[in-house]
């Protein structure tokens, strides 16, 4: 019977073991702010990693990065329907710009300081990039504006939770115009295609790419397209969108350019978001009973180093060691950067720090002890296979030339491992259902893991949509998205009968 | 007679050529909400540029990054009175959650979804920071706490100028705490220096390191610290302060742990930042009548091939020549990076194309015709030396292979060309004042570049201080900073004829 290092297993609750990973790692805790997080170092330090591989392909694609202003008229909301009803119900409004003293030692917002308009707080950018589009685009040779921002963004969500949905989160969104609608069908496609690869490539997250059904579109969408990942419940969560938008902003924020020919176009738009919900998703996926396992491509550090030291004259000796270890591991190249690696010299008990990065999941973990200095070894341990058969920590003494010599392939066959053990998870939990009886009695059996269910319909739009959506919210389903690339539809809907165009996949999710 | 890019010089009007720079090298423009700009590519180029330089030494100086909450509740910033009296003035307050219709096709802040407390968009985040830190240090073993944050901050400026004084802005704000005020005091003078070399080794801005004056403190601080730097108009620009906080923000947010004598002590903490402003302070140090001049290490593109194109056969030898030298640049490494080389192949006129990255200030701008591809040649334009003594633009044929082996050292020339003409303007234009009557001669003469002039002072404080500030005032002038490693004071006072204690710089200002 192994112990492990949470209190809680993910079997006994799973919600309760999320938030001991994120406890337990340093990952985040509450501010104080409704809703708000501080996110602690190690959290943050995955976001960089993440941030630093999702630029680079964003880059890669083209775009260059901008910042637009975090406050936006609420006149500009107006413009675009759908979009302010998509997104009133969860702004933050600033209506004051001073505050001033209340006369019993506190302070309020200065009556006299009242804004003529109010200003929202940007849940997200379209429409005040959209007014810049509208400056910067004249003619067709101005086409296409491929742009991203990072930033932070706020949506007063009623139900929080750290990482999954929060009032401010951090994000990027890319904005992009077009000349043509099918330019920016296949841009949208593009983006997704980057998003599918920095999951699977980067964050070790296997995912489902494919379009969200209409009840499911981003406010103003035409289409919108989405990476879905499993949880270890059996959950699914949206990681990542990219939106064809059309020329519904284009028209809203009047976005027009001067064609080959010579005749006035609105342009067609994009937007795409990848946010700090992609670190929820890692604990998630990657998390064990013993903390949190960082693939190594996101990983802040990949290797740590604790000295075992006993307050001796010997212990310099090994600090020496550790120090020369280190010195030849970071000359190491892992998935084509230089080797992140950290000794760790707190004063603190070299089994108190080994805990400490095996909850916070650094991928592998180095002890030094006299014995190994003795004796030109490292103990070993591996983040993804942190036990024996016996149940016993599996820790190897191994050359530590040998341990360098193997450092960047080890690491990379973490990153390999983890994403084949998500994905083999992934591919056993989605099964197909024939009729709609059968989804049903696949989600009553009230298994821990229950994953999500393909079945075939006829993509039914308007009130025939609602009457699904209505149908499978009892079963507290959702639907994801029609998967990309897959096999042609070859049964009758199993809502309606009639014939399917499509295969779709229904999940719980967060 | 040289005909230069810009419309305006900037000894015709400064403050126009300021602008003029900033819109002809596509760097920021009006956004359309009061007081906050687009951050365009360029712009956004160089502040992430200077982003990664300075991240790395903040990094390197023991930090980690965080986030925390862009609200802040109003209770927080009631408990430290100074900082509150600083800031209230200029507070973005958020007062609802939500917006509904108002029956006119508009919408409303809903009267429903008011806040029990108004929440206060960060102006600076000591108060949400120091409430972390009151529960992460409980021992002097937690202690130093070093982290940093990059984030977006509001003040609600009246009068606002691109870059330089924006109600919203961008910048890192590094918060430690520490178990003395020694060691506080030490470390706020650490991060200064992070401070000067970052501007003058990484944006070659040669600066004064000083202690600011009493009035000149920020809010709450015990002491103050800036690094200023001179415009070419003679006005100083505080393009970073580091705050030695005392036990001030300890006291506010509680900020206690065991000392090893096991009694409590309140922390010393300390703050430190630099903004978006830095990019206003490269613009009115570098530029010139012809645009933006970048140093290397901040340039986006440091090399910008144009191939000269005809839309005739021969183009596509031409292109393939440019590829070469493009990827045989790329290769090199400048200033301990590689090199950012660029093959603008957009389809525009050559020569638009070139006074297009003149504007922008790219370091080298290589352009390529048919006759270079014959010869073997590359055409080099450099930005620090544009124009030859008889006023053409010095573009000169070189041998392809001689400039690409001479690209890096070129590159770190130029870089150290724009800091030394930089820094001998700066040396050049302080001039020392023995009496007031010669401060008041100096800054009457109408010149347009005053400079600043260095007195010694007997630091006077209270009603004293207030005196000076007073006195000073219908000159214009702000006393700027009171240099470190200065020569010992040796005279009276100008201002109180007591003995002097130590020099301080007198001038214009930002």
């Amino acid at each position: 019977m192994i112990k492990h290092a949470l209190s809680v297993t993910r079997e006994a609750d799973f919600a309760a073991w999320y938030q001991a990973v994120i406890t337990e790692a340093d990952m985040a805790e509450e501010s104080g702010v409704r809703g708000c997080m501080v996110i602690r170092p190690w959290g943050y330090g995955i976001w960089e990693r993440m941030q630093r591989l999702l630029d680079d392909k964003i880059k890669a694609t083209g775009h260059e990065n901008c910042y637009f202003p975090l406050f936006i008229p609420l006149s500009y909301f107006e413009k675009e329907a759908e979009h302010v009803d998509g997104f009133a119900k969860e702004m933050a409004v600033v209506t004051h710009h001073r505050l001033v003293p209340d006369g019993k030692g506190g302070l309020i917002p200065d009556p006299e300081a009242k804004l003529e308009e109010p200003l929202v707080v940007r849940p997200t950018s379209e429409t005040v990039i959209g007014t810049a589009f509208a400056r910067w685009v004249q003619s067709w040779r101005d086409l296409p504006v491929l742009i991203n921002q990072w930033a932070n963004v706020v949506r007063w969500e009623m139900r929080t939770r750290m990482f999954l949905r929060t009032t401010e989160f951090l994000w990027q969104e890319g904005h992009t115009a077009h000349a043509t609608a099918d330019e920016a069908r296949e841009h949208t496609m593009r983006m997704l295609e980057v998003y599918r690869s920095f999951a699977e490539d980067c964050v070790a997250l296997p995912v489902v790419a494919g379009e969200k059904p209409e009840n499911e579109r981003f406010p103003g969408a035409v289409a919108t397209y989405s990476i879905e990942a499993m949880m270890q419940d059996g959950k699914a969560l949206q990681a990542g969108t990219s939106h064809f938008l059309g020329t519904n902003f284009a028209h809203a924020q009047d976005i027009k350019f001067q064609n080959a020919s010579g005749e006035l176009d609105y342009a067609n738009t994009t937007s795409w978001g990848v946010s700090t919900r992609m670190v929820g998703g890692l604990i998630m996926v990657h998390g064990d009973d013993d903390g949190l396992r960082v693939p190594p491509r996101v990983a802040p550090w990949q290797i740590v180093i604790v000295p075992m030291l006993r307050e001796v004259p010997e212990d310099a000796a090994i600090v020496e060691y550790c120090k020369a270890l280190h010195a030849e591991l970071v000359k190491q190249s892992a998935c084509g950067e230089p080797v992140r690696a950290l000794l760790d010299l707190r004063p603190a008990k070299a089994a108190t720090k080994r805990w400490g990065w095996v909850k916070k999941g650094a991928p592998i973990v180095i002890e030094v002890g006299g014995r190994d200095v003795a004796g030109g070894n490292v103990s070993v341990l591996r983040r993804d296979r942190l036990y024996r058969e016996d149940g016993k920590l599996d820790s190897q003494a191994v050359a530590k030339d040998d341990f360098i010599a193997a450092a960047a392939t080890t690491l990379e066959e973490i990153q390999a491992t983890l994403f084949a053990d998500a994905k083999a998870r992934l591919d056993g939990n989605i099964v197909a259902a024939a009729d709609f009886s059968a989804v049903e009695a696949h989600f009553a059996e009230g298994r821990k893991n229950p994953g999500w269910v393909e079945v075939q319909w006829s993509r039914p739009t308007g009130a025939a949509l609602d009457a699904v959506v209505e149908r499978i919210k009892p079963l507290k389903l959702t639907m994801r998205n029609a998967p990309i690339g897959q096999a042609p539809a070859n049964g009758p809907c199993v809502f309606t009968g009639a014939p399917a165009v499509e295969r779709v996949l229904i999940g719980r999710a967060y």
